[in-house]
């Protein structure tokens, strides 16, 4: 296991040490389970009253932030110490290089160097490996799609044919990238298949979670932005456009051709009618339903979706729908208007 | 790349070209990117202005469209015609029948001729794969199931013991058919598995996207009626009966025993709890909530769902709730009724 | 295929027959389908007046129920009594045990006795598989990952490094456990990926549907209380705690950190906001959306969610949102007072 002194971790994290510089740590662990061997932090000054019970030998913290009776580490950016922090007492586990014997790796594919391909891989024809890719255990990569520099790929992930995944991009186990298109054309009383000839393109540094369908697009592509982070069981339709750096929750929905700028933000479980538009940095709260464009910065709540600040007022008076009701009744009773009858209320 | 006369697509499409027809065409293309050698097409008048400026060879359109200063076909369905001609230039990939020698396949299963069976798929005792079925790589079939004449099943699907899939059935990659229905009885405060002994059963011409999920019935079977269309992450639960022609949009999920007509049009994330009948033709909105039976025909969104019109004017007036509360209170002051005390407001 | 008396039934399921005993029974069916060589059972009052026309050999009911006409077996809990009964004539498959030769198993792996391993499975170095543990075909168990003494993994299911599976566990087709929790730190308009160096602990008597998707924590532990039931296609975020004996329905979502108590249900599709605490026995609707903590015994619905009482009576006046509009305007017409002006009304 890694160690570290408290003057070292200093040195790494840009900070600024108060207390024993030689103090040795094996360790990060939140406040309330540091022992005395242990880094913890300070990210979010909500908790900051458990500074002081926390026996952490050192703590990370903001400039300005200052633990009685302990030693700490003041830096600019205490969420950045914490994760530099933790990736020094984690380093990634370097994949040894090399291809399983189990693998089924057609004649014609290009396999870079220092590539990794675990067992049961399939990689079809023409399909092309760059330098220091890594496919885990039982990954498919249909024919002629293209697997970029040190991306990694984990177990049981399909990438169909015609594909291109660009450089460190990231997918987590059981995701299809490239599925057709759900296009079909009503043709006397059936449904005739529309192939679906496009592919999917994802962009550098993206990373995709688990389980999550990226479909091709009927012609042209289906685009995921640089940067861009999906997280698992997410549904993304044919020909959408996602733009970079964007986050888009768990379970969340994009039908097809949809388009999103840069930097937009998507909550969980949130969905996306087709053929829509979405700004720069807009944002979506958990279980939003978004059916119109969305102008940049907007951020939109409940579904329909509507601004959130309207939302809120409005969700904050729905409970009072019932009261509103009594209080009319009353009013109409005082003036002597009628109720309307049964058959005049409920619409249908 | 296939090619082809403009006279011998108008021929192809059964439709009448106003043009040249030696021009060769190379290529389908949108409207706004097409170039002289490509057909494109305009099947939705809303894009009319696009036919002016287009740079397409040639144009598939309605019967009565012109197309000024460029050469057009005219069709009878110009959407059907673009189908046509899509699959004309992407011509199916025929699988080169043949089973991998990484396949794992039972003795005692049952091969079709002209099969084609992927590296590291696994068919089970008594399995049987019908004539000209495609199993891409690592697909599992279990003991006793069956796959019909041609049809396809992508990377890492999953067919559980004893279920049948009909034939010319397409399901994508990551799909489970027979997983267990969520059955449990509470005992002695613990739950009891309720064995799940039936099967799923997938009629002919059904196509299921991307890691959707089928569960087998309790007993008997669940049911997914011929020429329907699942799209990605779904969730069909035991012992559900989906008539035929019935298209399902992403996320949706499905309870137990729940029953569908023929022709129903589900949107995206919509839910339906367990136990109720569908009528023919019925159409929901997407994330719409559907509690109890629906009607032939009934169109219905929001959750929990109403009638599509009623929903349309309730979502039109929720905005106007904090108005609403405003106006009421005005009328009680202008007539000296005192407002409701707080506790008596805002009901549990 | 199994058969049994009516008087050895009787004995199997501790009730009281009246009527043969010797009458042999070759299956289990539903009232309406059983023939005379069946039992069926009658497990809810509602469907009583079933019982006097099936044409069953003999049926389950209750203490105090009589079937006119025919044989019943008297029991306690007429639906326990029919889960044993289903159990007696679909006994559960015993795997064969043994390791397929196509298993890719490191050589550093513990593996038990009557450990059963399919085909195309891979153990990656230092996994332990428990004795009688099975392992169906296309199973991914990462590094140092522990699958307990007979739990059973369906096909194409990955279990990343480091995680615990308890004993007696099934986990369905397709369902990832321990892929990378969703976490990102801004940082120069990028996000920077968080190190997720936690595991997945599920505990004993756990069954997971198909395609769900478990997040390893970012330290420390995700994990899933003993006897809990997971359907399909949920997700369940880094860090979450679940309590014993919990039911989630299929494609829920639970966010990062939150933690439920024991005995709690969640409905399909509701979806929870991170580091949130539920109580024991808290119910939760369909499609509910759940953002701040919530007692023992509470049971809520909608989206946001409310009470459940509160949340059907709302729902009884949401339709008459459009009238409640037209009355208050009528009586504003009748008092003189003027409508609020268009600009004032919608807000936004």
């Amino acid at each position: 296991m890694p160690e570290i002194t408290s003057e070292q971790l200093a040195r790494l994290v840009n900070g600024t040490l108060t207390g024993d510089g030689a103090r040795r740590l094996t360790a990060l662990a939140p406040l309330e389970s540091a022992s005395s061997d242990c880094v913890s932090f300070l990210a979010n000054a909500k908790y900051a009253q458990q500074l002081s019970q926390t026996s952490a030998g050192v703590v990370l913290v903001a400039r300005g932030v200052v633990r009685e009776g302990g030693d700490y580490i003041q830096t600019d950016d205490p969420y950045s110490a914490f994760v530099t922090t933790l990736e020094y007492f984690n380093p990634a586990m370097e994949p040894s290089a090399g291809i399983h014997p189990s693998a089924s790796i057609d004649a014609s594919a290009v396999v870079g160097k220092d590539v990794a391909i675990g067992p049961h891989c399939v990689v079809e024809a023409n399909a092309e490996i760059a330098d220091g890719a890594m496919l885990e255990a039982q990954v498919y990569v249909g024919r002629g799609a293209k697997v970029g520099r040190k991306s990694h790929l984990h177990p049981n992930v399909s990438i169909r044919h015609g594909c291109v995944i660009g450089e460190r991009v990231i997918i987590h186990c059981g995701t299809v990238v490239g599925s057709d298109g759900f296009g079909f054309a009503p043709e006397k009383g059936k449904f005739r298949k529309i192939p679906q000839v496009g592919n999917v393109v994802i962009e550098d540094d993206v990373e995709i979670g688990a389980n999550t369908t990226i479909d091709r697009a009927t012609m042209g592509e289906t685009r995921i932005g640089c940067g861009t982070k999906i997280d698992n069981l997410v549904q993304i339709a044919h020909n959408v456009k996602i733009g970079k750096h964007c986050v888009i929750a768990a379970q969340a929905g994009i039908s097809g051709s949809t388009q999103f700028g840069d930097y937009c933000r998507v909550g969980g479980q949130a969905g996306f009618i087709g053929h829509i538009k979405i700004g720069d940095g807009a944002a979506f709260g958990a279980q939003s339903g978004i059916a119109s464009d969305v102008g940049a910065g907007e951020i939109l709540s409940g579904s329909p979706a509507r601004p959130h600040g309207l939302w809120k007022r409005i969700e904050a008076t729905v409970p009072r729908l019932p009261e509103l009701l009594r209080r009319v009744k009353r009013i109409e009773e005082h003036l002597g208007l009628k109720e309307p009858a049964k058959e005049e209320r409920v619409e249908r």
